[in-house]
């Protein structure tokens, strides 16, 4: 990964302010041949649209994607395909309010990337976040979109496993429940739960942190590769980089450090094919770096959302102390969005992962 | 990051098997002039080397680095130094002892990469899991020594927080412990607990995970870069590729999906040459990407070593059910030994992190 | 290189088919607080665009560049500067006619990529050579522009040394001359006989190939880097990637192969600062991959435009032998729009060059 | 390409210095299951080694090939094979005679790199050259020797088509005779000119420059990528990055600035299997970027060997005006050992394309 690029034989390149015009990727290295619209990718993007619930920002993005290249069709295909040329995708912003930024200008928001964009660059498009702002990962959703159309044969879902301190009962997990309420919550109690924590933390000017976790089933056995091209680590690399990502696990991850040896490994009986039936997925389906033909498993904590109206302490861009209130249209738990975003990252590293094993092996 | 590279301007190479003549890595685009020897190399080997207490492997291994390229001296310069050309390093293994690996050849040992090495590449080099062996790991601490070199106002240290579920008390935190005690602990009180935590893994034929904390001090605001260049990604990324990783997070991790956003907020206030000086370090050092100048903290999970005496069901190569039990000489805690790494690979993405922003910004 | 980015601090991804919607680059890695308008770029977009003179295609094509990030103004900046993030550009296509390429949908024009896309990718997009369309290098001339902000010591020129079999007089160089005439030729006396060779070549229904000559001057010695990062390497690859290029040479190029040692050697003599004076250029400004503070000269050859009247045989799609004359709007000489191109792979490649340069070295 | 590494999929990282202990590359993402011995690489670095006639360096170096890591033999492999881990290579480094060059270590030879590597790391290591010494190139063709393993299919031949000002007949090209003359010379009447050429240039302490042309057959339509992958352009960057290249061709090259459009088409007939036969090659198996099915054929200028006893005019350290002479053992044409160097440089570059192609395509 390098600055505003991941992946090396699928690659995605974002771009794009909060305020700028439009924002939009560039996926190159894209198999010809897949059946792609506009239509495949607006359905995913959809689903991380603000504006959706009275839970997320209320910032109103028709979030309308354009293919502006990497695409063919004539009377010979079947429908639009990709062509192996990059792929670039639009998206217009619509909604933009840069007047709500006047007074932040000088500000250095805490939690938020205003202080570092500053010491970095020595100066900054503060006008929503400008390249540090979440809006950025609608890029990545598309993108993702791109990748699903790679992985026909895996399924890819996120739900939400917990906000604030509340978190689900994973005796309920039901994965349709996820489409019914506002949260990708497959605990339909715990949603309930979660409908009242998010509106005490709207009323309190507060905001409220989350865990997702995302899941790929049907990868086959072998992708990854050792050392520094490991699969868990370009998932953990991939999915920190997502917005107000402060923590990655794999499969049982920081509850390892809890276990014996014996009760860590993943006991295996004869499958079908000399496969093995797995006992267990502590591993999360990844071991050595490669895919064990589990599901894979990561788990991603959210903090919360950095814009709150209660006043914080800060300093200006002089030096001198300030108080600070975010006022504007955030999420108050921005992990809720991060769901699909998880999804599409997850699926941006596996497209990459299946092109380089077979790259190397053949198979 | 790429199979066995890592890096983008200073770029690590590494290569070698557990059993075969030696390992080593190749340090590419080191700045020049900077002091260099085996000595000094050998200095953080020592600290990963096995066979230094009772609580880690028995194999026998000098782990004696030589530098084969990359640096020179004559009676002008301040003795030996990097010359800007790649630095190839490579110690010798000397105490393989592959007979033990004889009935493990056919076997998928649980929680190893044996199952996922064959599965990926038709064959292995089952010899003390080959290429999969923590002994790589050796290579990155060679590496992580060069980095050092060049971040001469950078203190990186870790210390084991957490074997099995006995976590140290965080009040009694005391760095110069960590070099008391054959665990990386810096509490005495719990390192007592940990050994009797451990003697009884051993006698059990079981093993124990752990949580290593690595801190950097002293990184200016402003190194790592927006996106997919983030600071906190590469890191997420690096750590998680050493072996037996499960989980890693910055600052409060996994615990901000708990906190408010008013909680989770580093409040700044005024200080020297127009910086802030933070509150609190939720953040563990880096917000949207990019150093804050405060310390950069980062936890790891490392899973309980796979290889132990207790047998544990299994499939051979062709399939069949069997049962397994591995013998040799191993940790009984991996993650003791995984605190140098840690700090070894937090060197080598700080000093990637410093010739990039230098290359990008100039300072 | 890789696909369709190039450059590794300075990275430039294009993307956009000759028919498409539009074209475009990503610009990313740029330092920040550099200016940059749309004006910028256009000046330089505008000295390659078609229809200029009737030498050139009379595809009537606007190139109206958009920036459409990475770029901020407010009061307190002196006009539009670079942000650091990355720069997004775009150009919209507006006078294509598909219609022309309807007869060529299933014939391989010879010269032409039809038949290796083909081969490649099981398909192609046909409208106007798709992906391989020299229109993209108006997509490598906008990178070129900021490229150039960057390089604000370094002066870097093109000239078309030699069109069919007629070579200047190199005795008569005089860089202005090359904006007299369309032909970015140096010497006004062979500008005339070109115009003569190009009129007979459009009215045969033939082409003709050319030589162009790109220079830079004020960069310093130190630039590139050993081995696979040589800058001759880097620039090889880089001019060679622009459509129709057949070949490269630094300096004295193909000629030292038939110079002796003595006559090849670069002879210095003391300058200012230590620095030497060169009495020659045979290396080109590059010697072991690095600048020597010389002019850095690279010639580059062009093929004669595949796109003739002409009848020439072939096959199509279904392996039966044709014929093909390709109608259409075209130039009779497509190494003459080669000069600007050349002019911003070089700056491309000189910016990456210096932002790592700086990175390893701190200069 | 990235300072000491190349190639993506498949790629090679070299380092070590003339007079150094030892110079080496480690192979990365080579497939598994290759049969691969030291033999089988030492077969290639024999054709390249010196002392092997009059008119090569006399230094006597074994270069004796070790490998380190990568392949693996039980009694169930068909003797020793890749493994898919990274293949480490070493060559120790058994002639230096580092006195030589202290009389050197304060002057710069014209055409050496002495200057420029001064000027971008401040310092040197001057034996011999360091890091830039063609020795490097034994590490290029011992990565050669590995990517032939992979290319079952594909031929790579080089030969030397001009010494001096002498180039052959190629009426008269047989490649059998490369292997009967120290010239690697197609033509056995101009071999015999070349001996007196060099023998001559060898008595005026003087030295040639030469063209190498390298070939490879058997690749498939569809290797190679467009834009900034093209093989072409990777092929350049690869072998302008041989030390003491000047120049690179593909196909008619050069030549082409001189042809009509008429002349240059690759005009095509109905072949087997929907392929075409092409009735000629100006494209040199490469149109688009992508690889046509024919032979692919590439040609390099060398430039004379810089060691020359002819003083000639120079600087020292301190910027003083100085003559050198340089002693020492050198070839009087580096271009002769160039021939296996390009042929190594080919192979690499087509297994990556060959990998890269298959990861994309799945083909």
């Amino acid at each position: 990964m390098s600055h505003n690029t991941f992946g090396h034989l699928f690659r995605v390149t974002t771009w794009g302010e909060s305020h700028g015009a439009a924002l939009g990727c560039v996926v190159d290295g894209c198999p010809p041949g897949l059946p792609l619209t506009a239509a495949d990718i607006q359905y995913w993007l959809n689903r991380r649209k603000p504006g959706t619930s009275r839970f997320v920002t209320q910032r109103r993005e028709a979030d309308e994607v354009k293919i502006l290249s990497g695409v063919f069709e004539d009377d010979r295909t079947e429908g639009q395909i990709t062509t192996g040329a990059p792929i670039s995708l639009i998206i217009e912003n619509t909604d933009q309010r840069s007047k709500d930024y006047d007074d932040i200008r000088d500000l250095y928001r805490p939690g938020h990337a205003d202080y570092t964009y500053d010491a970095k660059y020595g100066m900054r498009d503060y006008r929503g976040g400008g390249r540090s702002s979440a809006r950025e990962t609608a890029a990545r959703v598309a993108a993702g979109a791109v990748a699903r159309r790679l992985l026909t044969d895996v399924t890819i879902r996120a739900a939400v496993v917990q906000i604030g301190k509340v978190a689900i009962d994973r005796a309920k997990w039901n994965w349709d429940e996820t489409e019914n309420n506002p949260f990708w919550c497959p605990d339909a109690d715990t949603a309930k739960l979660w409908e009242a924590l998010l509106d005490d933390a709207r009323k309190d000017g507060n905001s409220v942190g989350a865990i997702v976790e995302v899941e790929a089933t049907g990868v086959p056995a072998g992708w990854g590769a050792p050392i520094y091209g490991k699969l868990d680590a370009e998932l953990a690399g991939a999915l920190m980089s997502i917005n107000a990502v402060k923590g990655v696990e794999i499969g049982a991850g920081f509850a390892t450090a809890g276990l014996t040896g014996v009760e860590n490994a993943d006991e295996m009986r004869a499958g079908a094919d000399r496969k093995p039936v797995f006992l267990s997925n502590a591993a999360g389906g990844v071991i050595g770096g490669i895919s064990t033909g589990q599901p894979i498993v990561a788990r991603i904590a959210i903090k919360p959302t950095s814009s709150i109206l209660t006043p914080r302490r800060t300093i200006d861009r002089d030096g001198q102390n300030a108080e600070i209130s975010t006022k504007g249209r955030h999420d108050p738990c921005v992990g809720i969005r991060g769901a699909p975003v998880a999804e599409a990252m997850m699926a941006c590293v596996l497209a990459d992962a299946m092109l380089r094993h077979r790259g190397q092996t053949g198979r």
